[in-house]
């Protein structure tokens, strides 16, 4: 075989992630690396926690990135609380809740199930229902905007419901957040994970989280070691906490977290209200485009994730060779449908630096072209 | 509190990792981000486990990089092959050999400890004794070069007594790799795990990983499923494995796989043999240089890892002051001692594009400049 440099394309990323970079973010990855004991980095660290803080709405202390992709992010919520024999109450309504059940389920605990209907949120009541017949459960675990399917959940309302009934809640905001309002402190959220490459718009390989005071309790009197070492809280805290000496867990991915500093630099600057106006102005300028392309949507208007649009793909259309020819044609890329949804839904994502009026007119006129050959 | 960019000093890395990265590695970085299920990023997946195999000297199928540092790889290794009440020899000369028995405990599994004196290799009568105490252990693992202290085990020795005793071998090779010789398929190792920011000078935050036909085997006939789901290779490899069409698992770490790539085909055009005998050349001038500045080493020559040399600290000089004077007058990052060597050594790495004229220079001259203030 012979080996050479990977000279990748220049694509414009609109599928469910990984979203189109700002040139500043990735300008930032590049810079020369340095010791992830470095007092310079320490430094940045601080930063970048306390940007995150913003970015959470919260307070927490314990709000750092995962040195790994958002599924790591929310298998370090899921080990660092649950304990053997927990009763966990999830609402799965998507491929993202279904992987929190896993989650559940190979910590050793009980995975009470409340399901909604793909392509709808979650129902309150259905989450309140369960709590009441099981007053044994511990934890709240739901995500806010289901990536699989396009459709956002009240998270403010369930996290509400899991408080009446004294349950720790356990969010999943990975395509949520900075595109729409994520409130941790506000609604109650005690556990939290999102993603590096969404409404962030920074490279993939990070996982935003952040734990409650009473999360944090909970790690603390834990009876059983954490199951994954390298995820282990407890652990990692020694080197974010930087109060006193950073002490060494794993090596830190240095560049990557260059990265998520400029993009949350960024989110900073734009301020949250404004990136979610922005977020929700683009989202209503490819609805009245894909209307008049005859495509309507899988979500109903008031439960759609503005940046995550799924789209059912008109009939007679192949799926695979329509996105093939967006993206060699346009260098465009879409996302394909996932789980039962697959080859029945395009997902459109509008997130962060994508969330432009360019992609917009790109992604409308190239569908426009494709499905008239 | 006021935010702004981040920009690093430029540094010369020679501590334990992460070392100095090429120019191109950098340049390769932060190339535009494609999706992960992109075709042309298939493409080069295709060529990064051929140039992993090649790095490793195997043909395992199951050769990939975990999305995580090399922390989250040696916990790719210990949650995938072993189940609860699992007997495993643990042979311990360091920090990374603790870090293994913490993973076997924590997989519900048993650690047989093989204790050596920090500073020395791995004993392999020591090895042998305990197999034969202990015929119920299914698995031995051991550190290649201990990062914390600068031995070298004879990883082909300690190899071939697992074998005569049916053992699977689980070997750490995050400092060996690239820099001195790593046989996989010819030592008969079955599970081995590496670090993107070591010999291979990339960034921090992959990890290599090559799993033997045998280990493969024993991942496909557990009786429990294995405890980390972003861990869990049966399904990690539905994406890594090529054939046919690849299926999302968790979103790949674009960027860095891109540098990877490059790093490697770096280390291909050099050539394996090539490439040790560098790290060796420039050990031995690195030798020469610090016995004219009286500094002499921790461990014995014939155990040394020539890309991570651990010296003693001169009497009566205090440690972090002179680290602290080295990286703010010459801009020059050594490493601090780990555990009981904190405070009594210093870590100087020679780790791939670190291993250099120029790089020696700097640091002899630095030392000796700041030694005599």
């Amino acid at each position: 075989m012979t080996f050479s440099s990977f000279i990748p394309p220049q694509r414009t990323l609109m599928g469910p992630g990984p979203s189109d970079i700002a040139p500043q973010v990735l300008a930032a990855l590049s810079r020369p690396t340095v010791g992830h004991l470095d007092p310079t980095f320490g430094g940045m660290m601080e930063q970048l926690k306390q940007l995150l803080q913003f970015a959470f709405q919260t307070r927490n202390e314990c709000t750092i990135a995962i040195s790994a992709p958002g599924s790591a992010g929310m298998e370090a919520c899921f080990v660092n609380l649950l304990q053997p024999g927990d009763s966990v109450v999830v609402c799965i309504n998507g491929v993202f809740g279904q992987r929190m059940r896993e989650n559940i389920t190979r910590c050793g605990a009980k995975a009470v199930v409340v399901e909604d209907e793909w392509g709808r949120a979650v129902t309150p009541q259905k989450l309140e229902d369960a709590l009441k017949q099981h007053p044994e459960a511990k934890f709240v675990a739901f995500v806010h905007a289901e990536t699989s399917t396009g459709a956002l959940s009240d998270a403010k309302t369930l996290c509400s419901i899991a408080k009446q009934y004294n349950c720790l809640t356990i969010v999943d905001t990975v395509t949520s957040l900075g595109g729409v309002e994520v409130n941790v402190d506000g609604w109650g959220i005690d556990a939290v994970y999102s993603g590096s490459q969404k409404c962030l718009s920074c490279v993939p390989g990070l996982s935003p989280v952040s734990f409650s005071p009473a999360a944090v309790d909970v790690i603390k009197n834990r009876k059983v070691p954490v199951q994954s070492w390298f995820l282990d809280q407890s652990l990692v805290m020694t080197y974010w906490s930087g109060k006193g000496k950073r002490s060494y867990h794993h090596t830190a991915p240095v560049n990557s977290l260059y990265a998520l500093h400029e993009a949350l630099l960024m989110l900073y600057k734009e301020g949250l209200q404004q990136s979610w106006q922005r977020h929700l102005t683009q989202h209503q300028k490819l609805v009245a485009g894909l209307d008049e392309l005859g495509i309507d949507f899988v979500v109903p208007e008031s439960e759609r994730i503005p940046q995550l649009n799924a789209v059912n793909i008109p009939q007679g259309l192949d799926d695979a060779s329509v996105r093939r020819s967006l993206l060699d044609e346009f260098n465009l890329e879409i996302g394909a449908g996932l789980g039962p949804f697959a080859g029945k839904t395009w997902r459109i994502g509008l997130m962060g630096y994508a969330a432009r009026n360019e992609n917009i007119a790109l992604c409308l006129a190239a569908l426009k072209q494709v499905l008239s050959n």
